[in-house]
């Protein structure tokens, strides 16, 4: 029990800027003199409409994103545009998918549900410590795309390039680090992404689609899996995750007051680097995570034991951290620090990690 | 623009109890000493699961829910489901649906993708004024389900007795009127609500499902509708909508601190016994739905043309009170009188009404 806010290093749902929830806050019982909660407010009214147009033009506008391409705020975070993707854009059937870590083999295991799915590379050997290169990618020839997942938060990697696909649609789950950096939409087919990390809440899935890879859906596919329909109805088919919509809409003006995502990424780079350098020279700490593939976002590492793992986690929560556990299927430690971490998190977690090295080697 | 709340008469999403909006203010920065808001926790943290579980709890015990059926909170709210049961429940391909109104029709399309469907009753001849009794009910042999929506929030009509399937599973759609009254779960197999009316905001489908319902999934549909699946990982085989379902446990605190569903019942019936008596004994307002097949959820009606709605509808804003306008597809003036609307607002509204009456008789 806490009067403080703590330093939240979940890797989602997960920390937001304190102005964002300060503002939910103000707003709850009474948005802009419109007498209700935006909880309340009919999806069909001119002031919802308004929070839902303002929050696409900011996107818009942060991301650079090209006039070609629309943006669509849909129901079911990223899990459903693992098979909504397969489900829109396999026209010949076939396409393949890189595995660098968990939700990319979720994403393919979804996706070979619903045509032929090969895998381009796939990390379990390093035990996906590693992003391929482009060398170590073998992608075939008359495909609908590639699909990778951007960053991988249980490993704590990150591609730092785009990859070529021989001239196929590249689509690209930013789940965990979009926002983070600025990216070129341009060299996208599709970008889409769950709120729950650097842009809101959980619910909601944001997709960037370029428009010629909008076809005409199949017909045996739910409706809201329907790229065409979501985006001639401006995702307005059925009542959107409408509040999940506005605290994006505040999330982004955040990002955008600060500086934008050039400035974002400055921030990121700096405070990863705060631990990474920290790791790197630590014969305490164990940091597998190959140089060149790093997260800006989940740092992974671990103690020399899994009891004092198990203490390193206990103590950061009495020392006012949480969440800092890593994922079940790795163990260890995991630092997921999202836009919304301030440095002095970081600092904060650095201080406390030199003094259990100190007390424990 | 007002410092004060408006009476929101909004269909949906659409007016909340207060208390909820004030306890979702009040915990947005640090739930119950957590150090974080609901927004911010980890869906697998045991602050979050408690939440969760409190709300499954409260909700079976409202509902007075039997031991054999499963609760889920899944993404996507009923448009979702109007597929899901349909790609779940149809095994020997056959399902039978009544069409009372806009969403009922919806969710005969939706599942026609994925089977054979019978329209076992259409409303469209008397324009949906009317719930079919059972005789009107042409219901095949050898079914996999009936599907019902149980209160058409367009038309402003409810059924009031629960169908005779012929021993298929009776499917309800009861985003409109859940938690309104108390209903006999037992003699549904699946009941399915979005949560924008009675529930909370909008992202959030709830499916009550009787245990014998849930079937290994077929092999070609997305993992969100797989009611197996979800309901092995209780919701979570990935992030659930949380903030929603938080909402969605103050709503039922909310709803059993007023005295559960029998208290619910009684105040509508009240509400709207208030609304229709005065418009059955008004010679200027229209008020075509059928006696018996009335909603006290939503009153639909008319003013005698055009011009007099639109002015009703201007000068109810004027008032402090909004959304009253009827749905684009039948015109004229709808007041959604849900949970969460108090009887002063009704009683406000037909002082309005009866003032606009004098006015312009």
């Amino acid at each position: 029990m806490t009067n403080k806010r703590v330093y939240n290093f979940s890797a989602g749902p997960s920390q937001l800027p304190l102005e964002v929830l300060e503002t939910a806050r103000d707003q709850m019982l009474n948005y802009e003199g419109s007498g209700m909660s935006v909880m309340e407010m009919s999806h069909r009214s001119s002031t919802y409409q308004k929070i839902f147009d303002d929050t696409k033009a900011t996107l818009k506008r942060l991301m650079n994103i090209p006039d070609n391409y629309k943006i669509l705020f849909l129901h079911g975070g990223a899990t459903q545009q693992f098979g909504a993707v397969a489900l829109n854009l396999m026209d010949k059937g076939r396409a393949d998918y890189v595995v660098t870590g968990n939700f990319s083999k979720k994403a393919a295991q979804e996706a070979a549900k619903f045509g032929d799915v090969h895998i381009a590379y796939d990390g379990k050997d390093n035990n996906y410590t590693h992003i391929p290169t482009q060398d170590e990618l073998d992608i075939r020839d008359d495909i609908d795309y590639v699909h990778i997942c951007q960053n991988n938060t249980i490993y704590g990697t990150e591609w730092n390039y785009v990859p070529d696909t021989k001239g196929a649609p590249l689509v690209a789950d930013m789940s965990s680090d979009i926002l983070s950096r600025p990216v070129d939409v341009s060299r996208y087919g599709v970008i889409y992404a769950g709120a729950q990390k650097n842009m809101g809440i959980a619910g909601l899935g944001v997709v960037i689609i370029r428009e010629d890879l909008i076809k005409p859906h199949k017909e045996n596919i739910q409706v809201l899996a329907e790229y065409d329909t979501m985006a001639d109805k401006d995702s307005m088919y059925n009542t959107p995750p409408a509040y999940a919509i506005y605290v994006l809409g505040l999330v982004l003006k955040w990002v955008e007051k600060q500086g934008g995502l050039e400035e974002m990424e400055k921030r990121n780079i700096k405070k990863a680097a705060l631990l990474q350098d920290y790791l790197d020279q630590s014969d305490f700490y164990i940091y597998e995570t190959e140089k060149g593939s790093r997260s800006r976002m989940n740092v992974a590492f671990k103690t020399p034991n899994k009891d004092l793992d198990a203490k390193f986690v206990k103590e950061s929560i009495e020392a006012g951290m949480t969440n800092l556990k890593g994922h079940r299927a790795v163990g260890g430690i995991r630092a997921s620090i999202y836009n919304a971490m301030p440095y002095e998190g970081v600092e904060y977690l650095l201080q406390f990690m030199k003094k259990f090295e100190e007390e424990n080697r």
